[in-house]
């Protein structure tokens, strides 16, 4: 049987209520030496507090929920990783909840959540969360005013009311970086792979991308971008489009799919980076040790992840504080899959 | 504010006992019509019951802990992943704790998932769990009789008062199955970077590697044999000594650890697989994706997590029912990490 208060008071030979004033951190005229006692008899006895009854009482459940698309996404593992940290840290605990990026799995997680009773969710909504679904789960949330912070990914919060704080990386920088940099090697025809055009931060990749090439004077041709998923599989066969179109470089969205250019370069016997350079998003920990090691942009999943605990946490502590938008600046690591344009590829057939 | 029993009453004209008796699932003879009404109205209405009120009455939560080392090791993350899906499935919500293989943080944890009222733990240990931290954890469950299921690796649970139930892959055939096949391509110096010996699993992977060398009549030099730690770095370190002994092939007793093997080959200018066999353990997604793809042994992640899931639950629902442990028979994938021996490597040096 669990320890009670009662089970203290009786060790302890103090009074019930002396022992529950101790115990629930409540205003009391009790001496340290008492309060050490009671202290050290709780943890002897593995006392610990009814969370239920705490919860009636306070309203609060010092529980946050995460929605997340997967958690075998090294990019949300470590959001999640440093989201959870982080609210531990505060005296949070975390429900993580995992979609598969099905918008209908967003809209039931906010109503399972809701019953839990979090005090308040970090939302990473499914890529291919139309409109609609966003709604529904807005229009769930908006009634109980919990406070919600989306990470990642921007969507229209028009049925909640009032826009949300939002914790993401600075895509359009990252975009731009990536195609500068493509550029400043000396590349011409640089194909783009993007993650789904539903999603604001694959907009603001391409946005970025277009942006190096208009300031490098380069005419952005439609033709030479594809709509990817974010999947391997994307980049491989998205590739291969490219490549027939003579590309000597590509921008892959992510890592995901830049290992789909790699595997593509690989079955039509290009090296990488003599006869094609790849730049991927986001530098998982396995860029490394590809083929030629993956020059990338590098978000910081680990700090957006903290950063997004600490903003909700404080929304919780402090309603009615005004949020801020978080961006955090991507970086470009220079690896070995990206050099000078091969002069005889290319150049000949565009 | 939220939507409670007595809106929805004044809503649908109907008494607040009535409304409750529906909502709360009791016994009534409420007509299905009038069950309808109020079912409609609850959902039109956003109600969502008071999960602490009825918690602290059914003296359930219908929450699991689930304490893994790291959410961004990829096995992690599978696991997690089926296990929050299952549990989803069946009604339970998952509350992920992350312990960075930090010994005390798992007993900081197990204290915390008690605070909640968790009705059972999913329990991955650190590795350098020491039996006085595995104790301290045990100590602290057992007045609490919570249901506990030991994921991935088995510890002492004699604090606990009784064995648990583990759920895991069959680690000793796993590595008798990566030794066996570089037998069979005609290795004959094999070298072996295992994880922390602490770790049943990792010394089971150990067992099963010298079974094979003794089958195939090879005595088993300890010599060839290095600790690792399942990360990169000691992959690359400890396979440098192994390559200075002569070694014309490794087995790495995880993907992480293989990846710096690849890295070391790769500074030392060798060839993999001509100059070197590697062999790695868990098929991580990205293995498929490494210079020479990694042949592996694969262990089914996700289905270790969803039926540890099925088994925490089953506890919960029928305790005192008994529990056998479950062991999931792993699968060599044979890729391009893996050839012959290269006649001219190794023979002359050992």
């Amino acid at each position: 049987m669990a320890t009670t208060i009662r089970d203290i008071a009786q060790k302890t030979g103090l009074s019930v209520s002396t022992v529950s004033l101790v115990l629930n951190h409540k205003k009391h005229r009790i001496s340290k030496e008492t309060c050490d006692r009671v202290f050290a008899a709780a943890k002897e006895m593995n006392y610990h507090p009814n969370h239920a009854a705490v919860s009636l009482i306070t309203k609060r459940t010092k529980a946050i929920g995460l929605i997340i698309p997967d958690i075998t996404n090294m990019f949300f593992a470590e959001i999640a990783k440093g989201a959870e940290t982080r609210c531990q840290e505060l005296g949070f605990s975390v429900f993580l909840c995992n979609t598969n990026d099905k918008p209908e799995k967003d809209v039931e997680y906010v109503n399972v959540l809701l019953d839990r009773g979090v005090d308040g969710f970090l939302l990473v909504t499914s890529f291919n969360a139309s409109e609609n679904m966003a709604a529904e789960c807005f229009k769930a949330l908006r009634p109980t005013e919990k406070p919600i912070v989306l990470v990642d990914r921007v969507v229209s919060t028009e049925e909640y009311g009032t826009s949300l704080p939002c914790v993401q990386s600075d895509n359009e920088l990252g975009g731009y970086l990536a195609t500068k940099h493509l550029l400043e090697l000396g590349h011409r025809s640089i194909g783009c792979i993007t993650g789904p055009m539903g999603a604001q931060s694959s907009q603001h990749r391409l946005f970025g991308h277009i942006r190096a090439l208009q300031e490098a004077g380069i005419t952005f041709n439609p033709a030479l971008v594809r709509e990817g998923n974010y999947h391997t599989q994307t980049g491989f066969s998205l590739s291969s489009e490219l490549l027939d179109q003579g590309v000597t470089a590509i921008f892959a969205c992510n890592d995901m799919m830049a290992y789909g250019v790699y595997r593509q370069a690989s079955q039509r016997g290009m090296r990488v980076p003599e006869d094609l350079s790849i730049v991927g998003f986001d530098d998982l920990p396995f860029s490394e040790f590809a083929e030629a090691p993956l020059t990338t942009v590098k978000q910081p999943a680990y700090l957006i992840g903290e950063c997004a605990a600490s903003k909700i946490i404080g929304m919780i502590n402090n309603p009615g504080e005004v949020q801020e938008n978080v961006q955090f600046k991507p970086e470009l690591i220079v690896r070995k899959s990206t050099s000078k344009p091969n002069q005889h590829k290319g150049a000949g057939i565009l």
